[in-house]
């Protein structure tokens, strides 16, 4: 960590803030320039997060060098971490499919897509039992009913559930017919429910917050890692900028920047970064030619007879010609995906 | 509503969309364009938020006209919402300051700091007892014990309580020590917490996300407001854009509009939304001046020893100054501070 | 168009736009809703686009249904534009890969780079000569001698020349030496100078401003094909953003978006985009598997002794990669790369 | 400045980029922490903006202590410069009253304006001659017509002159009729448009351009400033936000933070920010509590039948109101706002 004081600051200020800093242990190394005494402080720094520097006089600027994440760092793990729920890998060779309806509203509608996302080589079911929605007169969901034909209808094809989870409560409720939990973005830093999910032992899958940094979205991983649960997949699905064609920016740089940065798997959302329908299928094979892990898609029988966000809900016809074009760009980039049929 | 569709749309486009929302009991008008062709829905058009409009062939667009939100509506009620709170009224003609550190760290501290706010016209002691914090290795708050500091300190010298709530379980614990509940930024679409909130009696002050347009922070405000609870007090707090010399963007713009759309009172936070004390002062007398019905601003008796946010925490002498600067603005826009010395 | 009017509006305040309106020689179709009244506006409405509808009473929102641009949009021409330079086609089934330095820095640098990137199948040179630098104290380009070096480069490689212009003065300057005029970020909206290229004949690559939208992009194309040149290359280079672990965000949705809006080609510029070497391939990758027509990606013989933006060039051997690794991406989305060395 | 690199780079990673900048005649101090190396470089690091860094192994960030700009900055001349034109004085203690339609649209309107503006304190008539128009099918002004007819209006009625140059040879043209060139936001980053504003005489109002931090509008003013024109006024108009009911973002913490780190004054235009004449007035209030040292307003006899951006400009009626309220508030921040008579 490097403090930066104005050249003008006289012996007193500078002892004021050494003295401080040298009596929390740090080793420290002064530098006067020609405009600014500049003072390198030597130590595990993460301990100085809130250490008002900006109270000392004379001090103008602190510059962090250690980055305050630790557990969700490539420094402290460099393999990529896999992260193994029954045959499916997340994070390895394979890019992995999730796919299913934005909620699910009734017991036809899930199977039905359960066995046709099966088909095409998905692994994960996914779909919304509690829905987080901006207007309280919104669809908020099927709640429990939604979760038990979720569960049986993705047994039934041999899936895997993800489904979001919106408070501690539901934690416990979710936990028997999910295998991950997803944190949708308005929760990234609800950190009471990060804690908690540390305590669990099933992955849970993080996205991205509208208006959060890369290194923000590292450190809500690192609220779940340092509670006990290691298995975080993160989810990049959109930020908010200026643009309004596109419901939110899909931001896919964030994709390489987090293999620099971290061992943890990347998912990107094509579905809700667009909300367009026609966008799904390029970003789709944009995603995966930036080193994504794999993808998470909506996916709904009759997208035009659906309870929220048809406008980006693909048909099976439509998921089915995505999945074989993803294919063909998985391969160009070294990667697989198994799209053969799964089971039952 | 208006749906605009492709103008090269045939007749059964049309017919199909149309029938569907005839059967929505809907009333329509359909305007055939040189380009486009138009249909107007008439009736109560939020029952179809969530209508799938983009999955029908032939739809291009879509554009709303009602409001989303309506408790929060100007149109539903005209008057300004004034929250009384004992002899405290917020929305009213008077400016209402709230003052405090940011997180309660010691019975010192927070005793020293409201009885110096006391006497500077503050009306209610802020503080956290809980602290949303980036990363899991910051200061996390006193919790519980910090409660009953503030709670003691501010009946000592006659201030009401305003402390953040962070998740459900934590809505109980606070509500005796409490006057107003604080639902910080990150947590402005937790949608199960503000459900919760909404059964409470007490009033929230809602602040606006980081990444929220105002609509979306009044149907934050609604989710509180038809669960029951009508006091809810709105926050401009800053938001994130590009510009890095201050922490966010302040949109005092926003002040105004919230006049403008909604009859709830709005206070500024000029400190968080800086990030820096010497843009603190000015930040202030602006929010007056554009309108906001009070303020919210960190002070430390020793900004140079608090636990966090130091960088912007004013110190008691320029705090002191800050109130008799705002004072004037306010007088200048038919505004009054009660500036005397309150109570023990 | 579609006016909203209050539902309050009495028959005054109706007539009052409608008879302005009708006088234009607009029909116009009146729905009264229960809430609001709108006005569909029938006929070339992009007449209306300075029409001061918010100062007439009662009106509450004006909703464009045409789009504002028309040469540049899908309606006015299906087919994608192909741009034929010699033997080298942008926009058609082929990626077109342009390369070079930021800066024009000396002979021996850009002959060695046009020796190296017309081998990995480059068939555009690029190179400032002009720089448009933030600072008015960092490097400026060399001006009309390097247009000579760059020019005699791309000659003996068998290479096109793309070179910015920054203002009016500078078109012919650069004419006799580029063979496509590159418009910056920085340019997008200097409307003076996209009028005097619209009347040149050269192809212009327009790339998008920082914090401009698709359909201003395609609005500022059209100021330099409604003056005569329909020449035109869209370029995404990224945006701005919170995020600031990348320099910009690339906003690669904008490739399927403007595919969908527009029948211009459209190239993406990976390197400034991010500002980091190590994420330049993948997005290159992601790029293409988007739907680009092609890269324009920084290489430098040398980048450590680069007089500009070293940190995001490529070297020779880090580009030759990337070629290969773009040319398989190129191959599953059913595109070509000629990867065969072209001439000498 | 400082160069921060991994803690595993080896002596001749740091003997690499150590033995350069030795020659390049900096003195350097490295510090050797327990994760990174800290390599400090003293002396004026202003020549380094182009340096590579990251071209060299091992290099991780580069800290800039050194503000980029000069001439601009606080650290420069501390004084606030005050630009005087005839008897107005921009940066003093008078609140300086810019106001005027958008364009000029005819001989009537424009005597009209500045007839009633004059009454009102107005000491700036502001109006497009040339108008920068996003869409090439917009009203492009009046050209030099509009110059004469404002030129004669202002002298009548004692009025200065500001209007838009937005190429360079429109300088020549303008010069004549103008007391004050404005640059607008889309050309604060046309460098040479600037470099040859840096060879007039007369101030320049430079407007901050849509995603322009506070640090690049500086650096611009730069530009001009190191051509050799000091008289640079600085303008906050707005900046682009996923913020969509008001037209851009007004930063007026910008107005304050340009206090800190500049000696030049700043203006506001409330106006274009907004896009709304209902929020012009607080926040022009808003503006003036915030320490701007004017505003600029758009005004219009009928703004109903104004040829652009009716729905910002108020009537004259209004504008009188607001100028009396912005007279009360900046009363409060002792400055004053010359209200009476002018002249004829």
């Amino acid at each position: 960590m490097i403090v930066v004081m104005d050249g003008k600051s006289n012996e007193d200020d500078i002892r004021k803030i050494s003295e401080k800093l040298k009596d929390m242990k740090f080793d420290l190394q002064i530098i006067k320039g020609s405009n600014k005494v500049v003072i390198g402080i030597i130590g595990d720094t993460r301990k100085l997060s809130n250490f008002p520097f900006n109270s000392y006089p004379g001090v103008i600027d602190v510059l962090r060098v250690l980055k305050p994440y630790k557990l969700a760092s490539k420094e402290f793990r460099e393999l990529p971490t896999i992260i193994k729920i029954n045959d499916v890998a997340i994070g390895g060779k394979e890019v992995v499919l999730m796919a299913g309806p934005c909620a699910v509203e009734g017991e036809e509608q899930i199977y039905e897509t359960a066995q046709m996302v099966s088909k095409s080589g998905v692994k994960v079911l996914r779909g919304g039992a509690y829905k987080p929605r901006t207007s309280p007169y919104s669809f908020q969901g099927l709640g429990i009913k939604g979760l038990k034909f979720m569960s049986e209808a993705a047994k039934k094809y041999g899936l895997l559930v993800i489904t979001e989870v919106m408070s501690i409560e539901q934690i416990g409720i979710i936990e028997p017919f999910a295998d991950i939990f997803q944190v949708g973005a308005r929760n990234m830093q609800n950190f009471m429910l990060l804690k908690e999910l540390g305590k669990t032992r099933k992955p849970v899958m993080l996205k991205r917050g509208m208006s959060s940094t890369i290194e923000e979205l590292l450190l809500s991983a690192e609220y779940i890692m340092s509670g006990g649960n290691k298995k975080v997949i993160l989810c990049e699905r959109g930020i908010r900028t200026f643009e309004n064609y596109t419901r939110n920016t899909l931001d896919l740089s964030a994709v390489p920047a987090i293999k620099v940065l971290s061992h943890l798997p990347i998912i990107v959302d094509p579905s809700h970064a667009t909300g367009r329908k026609e966008l799904v299928g390029p970003m789709s094979k944009a995603a995966i030619a930036a080193g994504a892990d794999g993808l998470i898609i909506e996916v709904h029988p009759k997208p035009e007879a659906s309870a929220s966000d048809g406008a980006q809900s693909l048909d099976f016809d439509n998921f089915e010609n995505l999945v074989s074009e993803v294919e063909q760009v998985a391969k160009a980039v070294n990667r697989t995906l198994d799209h053969s049929y799964v089971s039952v």
